[in-house]
């Protein structure tokens, strides 16, 4: 459901589907191999090819869910899993899949993406993310054999995904509490499986001197980029740079120890045939991507108010 | 303000006061020598030492900020200040100070924390934050060392300030968007100066295995904490650790190349007698401390309204 | 989509269903006989009878919707109808019904309401809504046959809706911009064709004195409750009276003066077999209740936050 | 606090000045003696003349708020005040004046208004409100009769103010949730001492016949304006027109039964020299304006975000 979308936005359903088969597992052979829908059906807010100002209702049927096989572990707590948490939170215990917790959710925030990318077409902004690590590696035949490995001895491994945005105008964003990265952190933490996030330089900023760190005002443009693109919090027209770090999936083939839900110590086994992608990250660039664009198009329309 | 508050928590003005003194700079000889008030007056919303449930207005009045000094400076462009991106966006430029972007403003982050920090009390929440990281040093004595350095030379250096929530329950945090992390992540990126956000394992969960990084449930607790607190975006009942990186301080004493307001080319020098901080991290740390408050009492807060 | 809905509510499809039924047209002879479905799906935040703290999303299909006879009067502004305000706001003109300003979506606030009141009755509230006067009747029989006379005449007739809620416990709502009659008032008028709204005396407090209209405390209550069950935006725990005005249904079959989309001037006459509501104040009674359960629902969890 | 203004609004001091003056008490001998302060600081959010996109604080210091008159009555229920329900919801009894349920702070939206109305002025959008009725008389000079009787008396009387706005685009106010009715009604509810709220015909739409009640479309206007300026919420360009009823002041003179903080009953009586005003309707009018200047400025800005 989104709410809060402009008139007069030209978006049809094959764009939507095409979005979300950039993320779809299923089809890279380095990926979860469950089938998930690639079918979107645009309920509302949408009139001849045009978004109408009404809340636009995409409805994507989850077509591959038996979960029948799971039924042996369901009163295990999976290990990296948020049953415990959820249970501890709302006293309940949903044992037919992760819930609000599955990646599965992320699909939503793709599809939403390819709305929120027209408008920022519009302005010509384009966001892009992309593997830049995985375990160690950096290079591309590099990384895809380290997923390789990971896969081939049952484990999964961690990664980095990157995103930058070219074309973006001064003066997105808002000061203090609703600061450029602050939304992009709280959208990138929000996807599951994150542990980090850094804007420009991140983390080597630490080791870094003032002298060297400083982006100088060099006539029209700065002479580089340490901010990543913002200064204040509010977008400075250079590109929007930055990174977020997926944890290795938590499912993993091996046998693991866990405790039941009556508090007995278990050993905790995925079912044979469960599906489940060794590098998490190489699914989350396309959700990753997907949410820079939702909070571009929040802080391009934001920004509409700032000024009489 | 500090509006949502409940009725009945105690507070007084030294209370506040002690927070503040925390962070006020022209106490610590490796920090800005800049003299901040530290006076803080309740306007509202507190009657008989107890909130009242209205707003709670402080006041912290400025009492050391004579720009006249600035004033040779004022049409040019500060290097890695947002006088620029602000100008961009409401086409005003007010050369008094730093105004919303001047880490001025984080005084009063630190004042609610004081508030905040009582609700916390009541249920023995103890948030934590702590120099991690001077350049690339990590002992205290090297910090410290690394700080003086920057200081002689006139110049600034990076740091991380690390942050431990002990005897926080399960169950805080929401799904999807409102994840306890994500949250966590928006407020400490809203800090000025700050360019990367970790939980637990953080980046370095980019080299780990699933077989190493998932936290197995043992008994009553779990095994090891690379989640840092949460699963699913809801604590579990492990201590919330993270960390978050500050760049070098922007104000050096060397000179610069920049801008003037007529696009220019122009040299920027910080007039004689300047004051700053060789180090913002260091001080970065009371305000790091005061957000993690505010996010966890905030979290506190919604999750009353979890269950039936 | 229901947000925000504590954990552990027992909820049917069966009892949105039945609460949907009190609204649906079709049943009362007096109403419309276009036929809507009962049908109400509970696509999530139900597990096993119980609300779950997900969004509870419940799905009612729309099954006599075939416009085609309308499109003789596509291109002209129904008197009384929002095309043509769309149309300005939106630059979009969708002749297909009345979209979002169609009555048809008051089904979702009845169907959300039978989840809000589950909540309520834990706490033994209750809301009430009932007829109180169709044109200048007030009886019982005398409404009905003022409601007849309108169907006759093929014309329609305005009425009040009366409101009262039990059992309230005193101090829901909340001061200056959050009062429980504002947030009311808020909702009421968001019904479509509602034209007013009152609390307690209403405009007969225009007309009385101070010494009439207080409310004396006695012992454990008040004396008369002319105030409606507040004071200063916060109940009383004296029952919480008002009632809502809505204007006679702009559907009538008489030719109306009109205008084209090309703004010519037009004659407007509604097909042959077109259903309309001669007094839409009687449908009218359950979706007033319905929004009063929400606004009361919505306090009792804010009240939550109340204290410490 | 005004947050969410646009940049580059002229304000002065003196215009939120004059704006207060018309709320102001001890000026009109027949509003209440008390004398209110004048005077306005505007502490941030301006430069030179300005709004700058910063939040705009502006001070209005009580100058006349000694309270130890009252002290005798302090442990009593004010007939028609708020104590017993604040005290109920928060378990505090702040004896000192009204606190946030006091009229006092309507002063704060009279001058929020000042700054609203000069961004109205933009586009020539003019916002009045008026007295109508004060107890069954509309002509002014029956009206002005009735307070000083009210007055002399030493009782009070109710009132009806009315307001238009003029020149105001079609289109603002949104659908369903959020039409510019339901905001007005919940801005005018949310003052003090209101009991009723009309758009249009208000509730002399229960007594009208659809025939009569529509407005017919004629050339570039509306025939009449029953609706009173709105149809599915959203402005049409036609005037928009309601009233607000105010209920006679709860202060008066006379002796009242009430009950003490302790259960007691109690006779409650004014301390000699109190002032009250006979009608706060006359008083309403400048925050009714206020009001009514504030929901349509909040229109005007959420409509920028309406078409691509």
């Amino acid at each position: 459901m989104i709410d809060g979308c402009p008139a007069g936005i030209p978006i049809s359903e094959t764009e939507v589907r095409l979005a979300l088969e950039k993320r779809a597992p299923g089809r890279n052979p380095l990926a979860s191999q469950r089938k998930e829908s690639d079918e979107a059906e645009i309920l509302s807010g949408v009139f001849e090819g045009l978004t109408t100002g009404a809340p636009i209702c995409i409805i994507i049927p989850n077509q591959d869910a038996d979960s029948s096989k799971y039924d042996p572990i369901r009163h295990l707590l999976r290990p990296g899993h948020a049953q415990y948490s959820y249970l501890q939170k709302y006293g309940i215990f949903d044992h037919r899949g992760g819930g609000r917790a599955s990646g599965r959710e992320t699909a939503c925030r793709v599809a939403a993406s390819a709305v929120a990318r027209k408008l920022l077409l519009t302005q010509n902004i384009v966001c892009n993310a992309f593997l830049e690590q995985v375990g160690e590696e950096t290079e591309d035949l590099a990384m895809k054999a380290r997923i390789e490995e990971a896969k081939k001895t049952q484990d999964s491994i961690g990664g980095i995904v990157g995103f930058r945005v070219t074309n973006l105008p001064a003066g997105f964003g808002d000061p203090i509490y609703e600061k450029l990265e602050a939304n992009l952190a709280k959208a990138l933490l929000s996807i599951p499986a994150t542990k980090g996030f850094e804007i420009g330089s991140g983390f080597k900023a630490a080791c870094m001197k003032g002298s060297e760190h400083n982006d100088l005002f060099i006539e029209d443009t700065l002479a580089s980029n340490h901010a990543g693109g913002t200064l204040g919090g509010i977008s400075t027209g250079m590109p929007l740079e930055g990174r977020v770090v997926f944890k290795p999936t938590s499912s993993i083939v091996a046998a693991q120890l866990t405790r039941g839900l009556d508090g007995s110590k278990q050993i905790f086994q995925l079912p044979e045939g469960s599906r489940h992608d060794p590098c998490i990250a190489l699914r989350g660039v396309a959700v990753v991507e997907a949410m820079v664009v939702l909070v571009i198009a929040d802080a391009l329309l934001m920004n509409r108010l700032a000024r009489l």
